[in-house]
């Protein structure tokens, strides 16, 4: 059986050719009447889209794609994901673009990633939580637009992102801390590949200077069992410690199940701050003083920097955002 | 500048055309120092892949798309998608296939996911969630291998799915109930066009049979929040109800903390019986006495369809799972 043009589509719809590709290629000014009749002559007639002709023609693909550069159980796990997720649909939506999400957790993972993007299936790549050193990066080369939410260590230069000042917001928290007269102050950090790793331990630092030693810092890798476990570590370590900053609201929370386990009674005993002041931060017993990062407003201004670099915009600016302390029971 | 080409490629990585051509088809059978000098040629060269002319030689992209037909919330709320993606990304990387996922909450998104799945961006569709007369099935027609993780109600011929017995799981949880002495029985089902929703009430009705009186029964979304306002609607109609069968063990989180609330001890003053065995279960107070589908094998046996439709088998028999009841503390 001969297969089905797009000629004979516009003859079915009773529209022309030009007004079929037009639909394909994803340009939304096609009438409601046109679009209902092209897709249901696409359904009779059995038509397949030819890619490579309409890319050739339109070098788009109308397609987004995040990477989300973790182990899949941290999308489930961090609520973070979720808002920017939410955010990127509703920006890609308006200008009918579909968003794909990819997790590059390993090596095949990335291997697959790099295959998709150079295979010509997005137009543009949204990176989340890529660490340093990640070879995703390079690999991506400059094939195609990317941006990333949250600076990629090493390569602020040349991947666009919007982040919160995250240093700026530790100091935010330690300051508070010591206001609150507290005097072994711990903290816990995430990953050290990472911004949020990094600069938060900085900004905890620039306050507490000399106070803030080894003894009184552990890592954990934003997961909360591994707030649990660096809690642990602390109260082997420092057993006087009276206040920790948790460099994460999740890890806070696998801080507090520990301190309770502990017998130690937060803030009476131990006062506890996070970070994010996500919908975790409201959840947890008590709720958790910590420091709001804008996260819908980080990923609605990385979408920004995204779409303006489809659109052919030379070169964008990185976007910082303030953070702001936040008051609740837990310190 | 002139565009590099595969040969450009070929001979900056010292290998023969063919190998560079396996590699960009997915093929798993090159050298990993192939491989990694193709990768390395693709950097320095800039090549970027004309899909066109590939595709038409393979018809393949190497992509699975996975469509999950909810608001993304659901995605994060619900433990069971967890489980299924990680068997999906780990059945798929097997065979060094690639999972991209798309929601398709509205219309807008059913749109998009049909020109991406039309455009000849993926060799399968995994359906998730997809309810009774979604259009989507339909606009996707035959034009990729199509399966679902449980059944799309009157599709069951056209779309292979595994599925959980879900009314045999129902049974095994109202006789449970009754045979524990109780009398006044209630129901929270899930959404009235998914199997879940009406097997599950249908199994219940098998066992209460009049019993099971529609002030008895409520009816949730799946969600949490869902599962508290249907237990508040049965609380008032129902005030003297001594034990509630949950078609979600989400649901049945929501619905405990109505019942909190209402200072009805759980199960002294009433029984509460969920339905997954998923981690919600475990972690609410009381732990919910639930019926276990098995959610593992149920998606790994969804992929067993996928992949055979893919390597070109002509049908596949759906795949029905039995079901186990799970006795906690919650009845």
């Amino acid at each position: 059986m001969k297969r089905p043009t797009i000629h004979d589509v516009a003859a079915a719809a009773g529209v022309s050719r030009g007004t079929v590709s037009r639909l394909l290629n994803g340009d939304r000014y096609v009438s409601p009447a046109a679009r209902s009749a092209i897709e249901q002559a696409i359904s009779e007639t059995g038509y397949v889209v030819n890619r490579a002709a309409r890319s050739l023609v339109t070098q788009r693909t109308g397609t987004i794609v995040m990477v989300l550069s973790e182990p899949h159980e941290k999308l489930f796990e961090d609520p973070n994901y979720s808002t920017l997720i939410r955010v990127a649909i509703r920006r890609l939506a308006e200008r009918d673009l579909s968003l794909v999400m990819m997790l590059s957790g390993d090596e095949g993972d990335r291997e697959r990633v790099v295959r998709y993007v150079r295979g010509g299936h997005a137009d543009g790549v949204l990176l989340v939580s890529t660490h340093a050193g990640d070879p995703l990066v390079s690999a991506l080369g400059s094939v195609t637009p990317a941006v990333s939410c949250g600076a990629v260590i090493g390569r602020e230069s040349v991947i666009p992102y919007a982040t919160a000042d995250d240093r700026l917001g530790a100091r935010q928290m330690a300051e508070y801390l010591v206001g609150q007269g507290r005097r072994r102050i711990a903290m816990i950090t995430g990953p050290m590949d990472t911004p949020g790793g990094i600069q938060r331990l900085e900004g905890f630092a620039d306050v507490l200077g000399r106070k803030a030693s080894s003894k009184l810092v552990a890592h954990g890798d934003w997961t909360q069992a591994s707030g649990e476990r660096a809690m642990t570590e602390l109260l082997e370590r420092s057993p006087d410690l009276d206040a920790v900053f948790v460099a994460s609201d999740l890890m806070a929370a696998g801080a507090l199940t520990t301190l309770r386990a502990a017998g130690r009674s937060v803030p009476d005993d131990v006062a506890v701050g996070g970070f994010d002041d996500s919908s975790v931060a409201t959840s947890t017993l008590p709720p958790l003083t910590t420091v709001r990062q804008p996260l819908a407003e980080m990923a609605n201004r990385t979408m920004d920097l995204l779409l303006a670099l489809i659109d052919g915009a030379e070169q964008v600016e990185p976007v910082i955002l303030p953070t702001e302390l936040v008051i609740r029971e837990s310190a």
